[in-house]
């Protein structure tokens, strides 16, 4: 099932200069081999020209022999042997004289300690062999992320009685993630983002005890897993009647999107859609509390390639899954944007999920 | 509010040969800073002998000036200064010349793109520095670790109800973390550990969904957080009637936990308790099924120093939290894993978290 993955990966080995990778981000692991685990370092993955292991402890030898079919489990004694050791063993044994490895997923002191047991191997370090495969999703991949947005839509639809005056952001963030989970999502997609009033200047803010009041903006960026792949939207509400400058920059942000997405098309560097929703943003009166970036990949890891920022020049392809999601953010006013998770095909974009783009007043 | 554990760390500077140290670990920044972020790498602490500075982007300025009164913030426009640019002009203004990294928590990459910009600052990959302050508790630490056990011990008793014959793994594990949420607890300590019959062999399963029945160990191993601090808690239940294998089976776990319990004592190295535990086990019917690691010191994060495993010899002193989580896994037959939290005291063990620890038939 993972097969023609590893394969595809092994197409790359010359051209990088190597005839082994040793594959450390959780994300890769379980795209080439079907082990997951939401623990780092808990699985390593050696992958030689013909020969493909899956390096893991005691703890995780029976999952390992149910999810990986197609790879052989090594289930290391970590009181006996180290890592450095095992993989150096085994690529003697695959004849592994180059050795890549991930440079971007390995956390620094553990490869150190490991490259200190590997002897004659030379190594060296890669970054996105794994991950450039990941970009074009296979039709069983999309079928998941589909499910995964579907499941957003529903839970954020059925949260939207809870918003009233009175609950805090905290209570609020806490229902929306039992919905997500109670309607099948395998945990969040990374930690819910829930601002109201005027912490929604803040991108990234986490729920607080805030009491939500007549007035506020109230923004929620939160994302649902199925078999791994992630969902991430964000909408942004006014709880009561919206004053006119909540409905302006709502409104603009509301079109930057919209250009955003009918901006992806196959065929343009990852940057262009930026580059375009930045000019629009530009020309407005609130560009100096723009957000700078457009959007990025999404699929079994919530940031993923590719990225829709500046300085992005490869070309977007059909099957990519990308979030386009501008925001205006202003300090001690507050914020808007909006996001959705968005396919590429040949004609024209896929929106994934669908819950409504217009302003809600609650 | 953090400045004397800042104070503390700069008094280890001249025993490891720096100057100025840069943190990476989100933990370690919130208990030197105060800046809480559940996404790594969102923030970098730069220490000097003198200065204090929290290096953030646009998207967490508001929340680091919030909460971090006693470091300077530092805002870095990210298309501007790479993040090495921005520590060599700080580490020129604080006259650092030696600067110690953190080696265990730098991503690879990360750690060599910095390094690159770094020019002629001598640099030290260190580990533990930060750790090893975090050991001892603190007193408003250890009433956030309490609150976080109880916590867990409430919403465990709340989940017991719902643990009947036809529910799934995965939709009991949901209602215990939404339980948790609702009692007040900041996010999930880790990802809940939850199997049923032969799966509680798997000391690290992830809840399927496997359909509980009459008959079923249960194994629960989840944890709370409050103000960034960590409870981890297990136990194993018997849905229905126990069978004999069942009870002798837990009831030599139960003794074994209870005399790695009552083995810590200050003033004897980390692995000690380990030791007597696996003595203990060693002659007991299923030794060879024995977990290898008596348990973790916990707080901010789910797994610190002191680890009480084989060759870790540093003395456990008062203060210290750690976790005792002996267990017994038989591949295809099931487990059993009992796990609490308890502080080392001059004058004995204190338990922070108070679920009864015998064999409860559901």
């Amino acid at each position: 099932m993972t097969l023609h993955r590893i394969r595809n990966l092994r197409e790359q080995f010359s051209t990088a200069g190597i005839d082994g990778l040793l594959v450390s981000s959780m994300s890769n692991i379980r795209y080439l081999t079907g082990f997951a685990s939401d623990e780092r370092d808990v699985a390593t993955v050696l992958i030689g020209a013909t020969e493909a292991f899956l390096l893991t402890d005691y703890r995780f030898g029976e999952q390992a022999r149910e999810q990986c079919g197609e790879v052989q489990i090594i289930v290391r004694d970590r009181a006996r042997q180290t890592l450095g050791q095992l993989v150096r063993e085994l690529a003697a044994q695959c004849d592994i004289r180059q050795l890549g490895y991930e440079r971007d997923h390995f956390l620094h002191g553990r490869w150190l300690n490991l490259a200190a047991d590997l002897d004659t191997i030379a190594v060296k370090p890669l970054r996105g062999l794994v991950e450039k495969l990941r970009r074009r999703k296979e039709p069983a991949e999309l079928e998941s992320m589909r499910r995964a947005a579907a499941i957003g839509d529903r839970a954020l639809e059925q949260l939207l009685g809870l918003l009233q005056p009175g609950i805090t952001e905290r209570e609020a963030a806490v229902e929306l993630e039992c919905l997500l989970k109670r309607a099948g999502s395998e945990g969040l997609a990374f930690p819910t983002i829930f601002t109201s009033g005027a912490r929604t200047s803040r991108p990234h803010g986490m729920p607080s005890d805030r009491v939500l009041s007549r007035g506020d903006l109230i923004t929620i960026d939160f994302g649902a897993i199925v078999d791994g792949y992630r969902s991430d939207m964000t909408r942004t509400f006014v709880l009561g009647k919206a004053d006119s400058k909540q409905r302006e920059i709502y409104e603009l942000v509301r079109r930057a999107q919209a250009l955003g997405v009918e901006s992806l098309r196959t065929g343009i560097p990852y940057s262009q859609p930026n580059a375009t929703v930045n000019r629009f943003l530009a020309a407005c009166p609130y560009a100096e509390y723009a957000g700078d970036s457009l959007g990025h990949g999404l699929g079994l890891d919530t940031h993923e390639q590719p990225y829709l920022s500046t300085g992005f020049e490869e070309l977007l392809e059909e099957d990519h899954v990308v979030t386009v999601e501008p925001g205006i953010y202003i300090p001690g006013w507050g914020g808007v944007r909006i996001e959705d998770d968005v396919r590429l095909t040949g004609s024209g974009p896929e929106l994934l999920n669908n819950f409504s783009r217009e302003l809600i007043e609650l």
